[in-house]
């Protein structure tokens, strides 16, 4: 921690003097985005795709913070480069900065960019996964925000609703809440998207309910689609969690992490779980650290570099 | 602001060096509580019920932060003295601080606490109203997040919601949003709560819905059993509202404010929202200036000082 670096507001600082003002909007209402980014091999998985959710995310809030994503990418790099990190899960803020003090936004913005980064082993092939043990899962009784009440595109640093249900996971052996929709339907996890396999069919609630767009999400069914596994994203009931074959938890620390049992209840990885792990794995040794390892053989033709 | 003094863990700190971590929870995710208060001649409205209300938001939140109310008291006093205000708003905020870094809150807190002060002159019998004008309200798409998400009885730093109602008034002359609960009843505005006059009776929504327990809503509820208006807490429609014969929005800094238009249809103030102003101004004016007025003599008896 000692000469651990940050980025704030364009400047590389020691991270135990990375601070922002109490009158940020950041600190007094969660009024910022963020992206959580994995980085191998000293580059950064699907910069692309969460530059994309970033800019989604800054509509949403009609925050027009004016930096290109090439300015992001590069405090983002200049951040791991200071701190030598090639193996680091980075977290990616923008705030809508120091207004005047009360709660409308003024349009004119100078932003607060904080890029706060951590080493992380990879997992994949030859490396270790993040997670110690498969995820045990826990529905819990708070409901995940309605989309209009805070759209779930936006990924905001109000995250009070995990918080809730994170808490709820005290009295259990759980690590990892289920939260359902308004109508009782899955949603996702407090930090992950939820899969399982029922019959032949790779399941994921869709994202008509209030569920971010993951970016490993999308990397799975990308797989899924490579491997022709059937998809269905749909509405799902938390019995069709509790009562399918395989299930797991993605999110980019994460990766691809089985899950073991949900409410108690066993249910465990198993063969699509494997296949779709060996896959992602394979295909992120190929793409960021260039080594051929077996396992995607069959969308070498199909799926380049993430650009 | 050169010489402005904020109160941060415990110290004294010009506002231009008043900051948290980046790494605080409160930035993060908006994991952090807080109250505004209203100071007339020193003395804070109703510190007791704010406290109370402070402590169901802890409780909501988990956030055991260790820290006696008059603890509290005396840091806001702190501020008070060192800024020499005697008429003011402050924002007391109590953050879970700096943890791990997952979502999953530790049981032991270091919290940080800070308070914000701001000169404001006082309203009442011999003031000037906060606001210039009547407020205009107008009814938004985005509504209340429900209970079952994230309860409305905690006063948090995730305020994205009220920020997208403000968002949405852009596109009209409005300045506060009317946000309605997941069935399409009124709920309350973005930073205030909701009352309006129907043949002789005071409605404002109940507490049921996802409703913030304002206190100055439950100081201005006082006055009307005071004065014998009767009162109707529960769900009413826009249309309810708009077809008012008077309307107005209550918060600490407005206090009573008077709505001109809901919906760009005309409403305006009257004998009961006058009364109602006239009388919580003088409890204001006997309570924290010791001096005497006309306007509240029915409630001599039954109302003292706010302890």
């Amino acid at each position: 921690m000692s000469d651990l670096q940050y980025h704030v507001d364009g400047e590389l600082v020691s991270a135990a003097s990375a601070t922002v003002s109490v009158r940020d909007r950041g600190f007094q209402y969660g009024d910022a985005v963020f992206e959580t980014l994995r980085v191998y091999g000293g580059e950064v998985f699907r910069w692309e795709a969460h530059a994309d959710r970033l800019a989604g995310s800054t509509e949403v809030l009609a925050l027009e913070h004016g930096l290109s994503n090439a300015e992001l990418k590069r405090r983002v790099d200049e951040t791991l480069a200071a701190n030598d990190f090639a193996d680091a899960s980075v977290k990616l803020s923008i705030t809508r900065g120091v207004q005047q003090g009360k709660l409308t936004p003024d349009p004119e913005i100078d932003p607060t960019v904080v890029v706060q980064a951590t080493p992380l082993p990879r997992g994949g092939v030859e490396g270790e996964p993040v997670w110690d043990e498969p995820a045990t899962l826990q529905t819990v009784k708070t409901r995940r925000i309605p989309d209009e009440a805070l759209p779930s595109r936006a990924k905001t640093h109000n995250y009070l609703n995990g918080i809730l249900a994170r808490l709820e996971l005290r009295v259990s052996d759980a690590d990892e809440a289920v939260m359902l929709d308004g109508d009782g339907h899955l949603a996702e996890g407090a930090t992950s998207n939820l899969f399982f396999v029922d019959g032949d069919a790779l399941c994921t609630p869709s994202l008509d309910g209030p569920v971010l767009p993951g970016i490993t999400r999308a990397a799975v069914l990308d797989v899924a689609e490579a491997e022709e596994i059937p998809v269905r994203e749909g509405a799902f009931t938390p019995d069709d969690l509790r009562n399918a074959e395989e299930a797991f938890v993605t999110n980019s620390t994460w990766e691809v992490r089985p899950v073991e049992t949900v409410d108690g209840i066993s249910v465990g990885g198993g063969p699509v779980t494997t296949l779709l792990r060996r896959v992602f794995d394979a295909r992120i040794e190929r793409e960021y650290y260039r080594s051929d390892v077996d396992g995607d053989a069959d969308s070498a033709d199909n799926d380049g570099p993430d650009t």
